[in-house]
């Protein structure tokens, strides 16, 4: 490989270096650091975040990779003419944002932040309303920046972060069958009947959920588990992926579900080339979309399968004893697939959770044109979740300022969400066709080759496709909402 | 102030602020870090260290400086200008060193640190050896770099990052008498009697341990208590200082002898100025030496105290219930203050631990001025363990290998710990004086006098003295070992 190569390669692991020290600091934040420690915290995240862009928009940067891409060796090499792409994507991308912008977008999102704290305590808009005003209108003027692709729209410059590849048409394309398939499906599948619910200790959860995801295959030498107020996954480099769950004793299922989903982020970031590639598009994950498909696939596809619990509910009356003897599998499979819509996202069902997030796609592009004056999403919001989820919204803390997403300047986000259930159950009918007994596999605990299949499909390519190009190149075909309508529809039958 | 002088302020704290994520990534990879993710880990820290020094060695800094020290207005101010100078002594310091040889030496102590770890596990010397002697040349090296003070020798130019200011002929006049004064005092004192033992479950203690660290003064707003192998504290920024200690169910008093001492070291990082002075002189600490009074007093002076045991043995009661039931204050005060030389450094007790840590220093300064071949140091350290402590060593592992600190490169670092001993003492005969009824606080769980007078005239001046300045204004004397040598002859009286 040339010098220039090697050269870039080395510059780019610095930049993911510097990131890494980034989401150490942020995984810290959430778990470990003491509460004075915060606004320091925010200053030296701050700073690599500055050091990290700084590296990678580098002259030297388009210099090496203008001399890459005229070598003739790296062309002819498949693997390493995507890598070049990619970064040139990135480079680009990164290039076009003018450093005033990208720090007045992360000081008026940071402030933002406190505001809807604020107001979302009090279910205070109105005050809220000029702070959104102002993020969309940075929004605006960022998707300028970084250019809408010909036919396209600038909410598509915004979602290219998130998933690349993607458009906002081709998301209205597939979300607009989805909704209306699952409007009847709901309307027959909702219930207001509560789960059956065991009181279990804290110690004896948390003992179950470290056993499951170790036998789901999570490597507990390249990675912890442990406990924070909202479940996530960070990646911070090769051999070091942390997850966060949490318990409530009372909250036996939902703990695992939190688990098995957080798993399969993990399994994604653990699965990557990151010691070869780190800092390149290949080390990386193909889209926030194909990474949510493969927390959703073990979370639902896995997580609320028979199967699954055949295995699951021996384990936990081994390791929890008496808190769980009352449970059996049947009624466990009936409590996971339950479907009641409610007004809060995070806390939503499988089949109602979609609905939640196609309308705020819907509203934050509409948002993004110009269409929906800011000081009108309260009532848009409102208006979607009684059309779609039959719901009246009593006050703006449990709607339109549930999420965090807009108040830190995230713009195109939320498709991302949906797009994982896609994706999931999509790659699920191919899975299942190839790997043949893997419901006999789940019933006996076996998820090994479950995870094989992943890791040799998805995770070991990295970003080296665009989402919806491996799904293809997996499934046959583009990504089509008829596999999850279908999955859920033989799920409410 | 000046503008050169917030420029040059920014670019410090920018340099300190890597620092800090780098004692983050170190702190994480004692406590809380997956196995493998050991080598990335070390490429993150070498990446920050680099990156912090490429900063504070910028052009830059040096124009500054240069247009700082020539503003009237900042010289008249006697802090700033004692600010100016500590930053001036830095800078110089750390340009002069040239990056292959700093490079160079951390590349060789941490291919030394893996040699050792094996050659110590083995009691195999010679594999070490070449290693060892490849330091010290690379220590002569940089000593000469850093540049020798007139009169003075290679040893001082290291010592000078460990203990501004003190220089080896300095030493060896104050270790002297104490040494002489020691031998009778040992000789005396000294038992082969073990100490009683109690089982205490670890939760028990670790409670204990919470809380008397609490009481004591630890700000647990600003920072945390968790468990290595090797206790420790790492100043992490303003408002983050992480403590370590460690358990044995039958080492009550001496997890809470290693938990006392490491929150001595953390009063004194929670009690700089960071906050207005993260990377400047007055931010940081005066000299190793004197950070290790401040543990010293709190596990020594305090903590082997009768009139603290009288108070924390109630509290123990309290929290550990039947398991302490057994133990009387007569009984911890003797136990804890037992005289029983050994070969173990980091086993030894307040007595002898002095004449382990001086000879060590005698060994390494003529290793450095070449009196001394490499070869020779294990028959220097056992004739030195025999003269001094009256023990034959039977092997190396727990002679001249059992330390850390000439593998990771260091030389100049051990009479740090003996300096600790000697100004701990020496502060403490002038607070117990200021204070008044010290005593009658510490028997009733008072630590809020004795606090303020650290913070107070120690604390918060950071490194605006030297240790042996600050020791003269407090003290109203230069550094006396007769301060050590009456305590410790007045406890074994």
């Amino acid at each position: 490989l040339p010098a220039a190569y090697d050269e870039l390669r080395g510059l780019l692991r610095e930049a993911a270096t510097l990131r890494s020290l980034g989401t150490l600091a942020a995984w810290d934040q959430e778990t470990m650091m003491p509460p004075r420690a915060g606004a320091f915290r925010a200053e030296e995240l701050a700073l690599v975040s500055r050091l990290a862009h700084e590296r990678f928009t580098h002259p030297r940067v388009g210099e090496l990779l203008a001399a890459c891409e005229s070598d003739a060796g790296l062309l002819a090499d498949s693997a390493e003419s995507a890598n070049l792409r990619g970064i040139r994507r990135d480079y680009e991308r990164a290039t076009r944002l003018p450093p005033g912008l990208v720090s007045e977008i992360s000081r008026t999102s940071s402030l933002a932040l406190e505001v809807w704290r604020q107001a979302r305590g009090m279910s205070d808009f109105p005050s809220f309303r000029p702070w959104l005003d102002r993020l969309v209108a940075l929004n605006r003027d960022k998707a300028s920046c970084l250019g809408v692709p010909e036919g396209g729209e600038l909410y598509d410059a915004l979602l290219e972060d998130f998933e690349p590849g993607m458009t906002a048409a081709r998301l209205e394309a597939v979300f607009a069958p989805l909704r209306r398939e699952l409007a009847p499906l709901i309307a027959k599948a909702a219930t207001s009947r509560e789960p059956e619910s065991v009181s279990v200790p804290v110690e004896l959860q948390r003992e179950f959920n470290l056993h499951v995801a170790k036998q789901v295959g999570f490597e507990f030498e390249a990675g912890r588990l442990d406990v924070s107020t909202h479940p996530f996954t960070e990646g911070l480099g090769p051999g070091d992926t942390r997850i966060t769950t949490r318990y409530r004793e009372d909250g036996f299922t939902d703990a695992l579900s939190s688990t098995l989903h957080e798993v399969g982020h993990a399994l994604y970031e653990q699965g990557l080339p990151k010691q070869e590639r780190l800092g390149q598009p290949l080390g990386e994950p193909a889209s926030l979309g194909l990474h949510e498909s493969q927390s959703r696939l073990w979370e639902n596809q896995v997580g609320r399968s028979r199967a699954f619990w055949t295995w699951a509910l021996g384990e936990a009356r081994r390791v929890c004893g008496e808190a769980v003897r009352s449970l059996t599998v049947e009624q466990i499979h009936r409590d996971v697939n339950v479907v009641r819509p409610g007004l809060i996202r995070i806390e939503a069902d499988e089949t109602t959770y979609n609905l939640h997030v196609m309308f705020r796609f819907d509203i934050e592009r509409r948002m993004l044109r110009g269409d929906l004056p800011v000081a009108e999403v309260p009532s848009a919001w409102n208006a979607r979740m009684a059309a779609d989820l039959g719901l009246a919204v009593p006050d703006d803390r449990r709607g339109c300022l549930q999420d965090i997403h807009w108040a830190a300047g995230a713009i195109g986000y939320f498709p991302t969400y949906t797009l994982g259930n896609l994706y999931a159950a999509q790659l699920w009918e191919t899975l299942t066709a190839e790997i043949g007994d893997l419901e006999a596999q789940l019933e006996r605990g076996e998820f090994s080759g479950l995870v094989a299949w992943l890791r040799r499909n998805i995770h070991a390519h990295g970003r080296r496709h665009t989402a919806e190009e491996l799904c293809r190149s997996l499934t046959g075909r583009p990504l089509d909402p008829q596999a999850l309508i279908s999955y859920l529809s033989r799920k409410h039958a």
